[in-house]
């Protein structure tokens, strides 16, 4: 085989067989093919598209070009749970330990932050003492021991994704539906979790701009879930405005710990129990979902959820005090409080600039490796359809000085939109596919 | 400016700026755009093609990106010629000193062969003595001198050239249109003659296949002069069956001689005439092509062309004899004739076989840089349209051994289709593009 003629023939329009898929990462993982012939390749899929068998071998391959955990041959049903990231997102935070505390073990690796969208990992870190690198044999410990683990992501699983999505990142290939599914699968078919429930999040504070567009994407990832022999579900969820209130690392670290009292706020507790939910439906450990929200409503009832977040967070030497009495996360210095330029109903707020807004306060990274500040960021006071008179509070900035929270004043300002009218927000969840 | 900007502004159909692609082949040239960039910008362009203003900016950033030589400035008129390529081709070899020796100065830069088609400089070398590799300096005294040289492509001209190339040829980007015209015109801009006179190759022994293409490349590269300000002329012509009798390097030479003297098959002759008058009426050395071709064959009954060969050769080192006589040239030791197989009139002759099946007598490279043998090759004693008794004689093989003319016999007789009903051999010249 040759690279450059399984380049000429994904040009040309061809279908790669699973032999050709399998070789051209193999070779690319262990550096026999250089850069220029993968990205010129990536290119020519970009533009011919993937089938779905291919799509499928790209990402199995992508798979085995490391290590792999096979989580499930040693603890089944074991579940997964990926959100393709958007702006005050800590559904991960809250689903995890409710299902774990309906039974159900959660094998979670889960991403940093990068550009407007927050990172799972960033907001655990938030908890003094806690460790997300794990060893493969701690991280099965932990899951055998607590059946929960949230770890960071191990650069040992699915390396082929690791070199390619540096790759596509400067050669103008991330937009690819197949890339970016096999991107995302390749990762979770390398722990081996026997079910996966994946949040494609659409629209302004999504990398999916249209609903088109995630439905293609939730598509494809579950239809590579079932030529993989892994159970997926995916939710299409709205990302129009930031999720809850809070936004920044420390401050959506409370958030959660709110959901699992029972207090969060009504859009991001409303989808943490449906996530929930459809993950005990899938394994099978509820029948039905009315039967399910009953077990999620018990788990936060019974402060068994949060219990188990506290177990998972001592167990990766984090501060369990710290879940149990919020006030002793890490606190900006600053708090500020933004008023209502005028009275009116929230039209919009347009969750990537909210992002954008946090970043520029240290709460996320403008560059890969670089560090971020747990402490800041912003508690929305109103959300779309909200009546808000002018100066009323609108936005707490939480800073590290009065000139950085002056600093965002007015670009936050700018992401609201307002309306003399009623407003109506949209549907949270778009729907569902399932395998 | 940022490469990954560009490739994804031409992804996305855009059309690039003459600031941005002038930016983007200096950063290339100059190694600060890593060739992983440069493939998906190539796969980017494959895919969307290019504007005529974009790709006369990228064939003028591709003459800029070295040695630049100004030909016009010395001497005017100056023409250049250039063949894309074919079987039997040896029309520079004859045109070059017919138009010289009607007073007409020919500045020409010419490549070596590689694949199944030949070049003009390994036909030259076929004579002792003769130097190819000539300094700037050089180039242009013996232009001077005897208004004609004929010298090897020199590298330091449109480096980028010669590194987008060499990405191109493993990165399934070559056959795109105004990538191919800009590789070919940003060596003549470079040189920078006042007139081109280009021979667009169409037919199975040609690099363009069909006729469509070809007129598409001719077009693409007609508009690309007219917009970088040389007056370019390309004829579209046949490459169905090899051009004349003879193909390999010292045969092709002893066939340029002949039709130097009058003497040469009819087809090549025919073509050699044409351009050259074409060339004699472009540069209006002679006011109409019936003009034209009087003093062409005036250069071939006087002899003046042949003389004007004879000079050139000796001017560049090689034994000027050995135009004189043809019989001093380099010769295979084994001559073996092939008979024709059955009766009946030859309706095709595949050229791109029978340049393969030289290769293999070493008359043509494999791989760049590869040494070939100028002793091989064949005579072929018929062409499409005549008609051949079985027993007659049909190629004759010129190889280093008995076994070698052999191992080739049964390939050449597969590059032969017969008919029982006469058969009329197609166009030779299939038109002409002015500016």
């Amino acid at each position: 085989m040759q690279a450059v003629e399984l380049i000429r023939k994904k040009r040309d329009g061809g279908d790669l067989s699973t032999a050709e898929i399998e070789w051209l990462v193999d070779q690319y993982t262990r550096e026999l093919i250089p850069d220029y012939q993968m990205s010129a390749w990536l290119m020519a899929v970009y533009w011919r598209g993937m089938h779905a068998r291919e799509t499928s071998d790209l990402t199995l391959a992508m798979a085995h070009s490391g290590e792999e955990l096979h989580v499930r041959e040693t603890i089944s049903p074991v579940v997964d749970k990926h959100s393709t990231g958007g702006v005050g997102d800590k559904v991960t935070l809250a689903v995890a330990p409710l299902v774990a505390a309906c039974g159900v073990a959660v094998g979670k690796m889960t991403g940093r932050g990068l550009g407007h969208t927050g990172g799972t990992v960033d907001k655990l870190e938030s908890i003094s003492g806690f460790r997300s690198a794990l060893s493969r044999a701690e991280f099965m410990d932990i899951l055998i021991q607590h059946q929960i683990v949230l770890a960071g992501q191990s650069s040992h699983l699915a390396p082929a994704d690791g070199k390619m999505y540096a790759l596509r990142d400067v050669t103008g290939t991330v937009e690819s539906i197949p890339l970016i599914a096999a991107s995302i699968m390749s990762k979770k078919l390398a722990i081996g979790a026997s079910h996966l429930l994946l949040d494609v999040k659409v629209g302004s504070g999504a990398f999916m701009k249209n609903v088109g567009q995630a439905w293609e994407l939730a598509q494809t990832m579950v239809d590579i879930g079932r030529l993989a022999g892994l159970h997926t579900v995916a939710a299409i969820t709205s990302m129009d405005q930031p999720l809850g209130r809070a936004v920044g690392n420390a401050l959506e670290m409370a958030e959660a710990i709110a959901i699992l009292r029972g207090q969060g706020p009504e859009d991001v507790s409303e989808l943490c129990h449906h996530e929930a939910a459809e993950l005990l439906v899938m394994t099978g450990a509820a029948d039905t979902v009315s039967e399910a929200k009953k077990r999620v409503e018990q788990a936060i009832s019974t402060g068994a959820a949060l219990t188990k977040l506290a177990e998972v967070i001592q167990a990766q030497g984090g501060d369990p005090r710290q879940i149990e009495q919020t006030e002793l996360l890490p606190r900006a210095p600053v708090r500020s409080m933004l008023l209502a330029p005028c009275s009116g109903y929230i039209a919009r707020i347009e969750a990537e600039q909210v992002g954008l807004a946090s970043m520029r306060l240290g709460a996320g990274r403008f560059k890969k490796g670089e560090q971020i500040d747990h402490r800041t960021g912003f508690i929305l006071q109103a959300k779309v359809g909200d009546y808000c008179r002018a100066g009323e509070p609108l936005v707490e900035i939480h800073a590290r000085s009065e000139s950085e929270a002056a600093s965002v004043s007015e670009s936050l300002l700018a992401c609201y939109s307002w309306s003399e009218a009623p407003v109506t927000p949209g549907p949270l969840i778009h729907g569902t596919i399932r395998p």
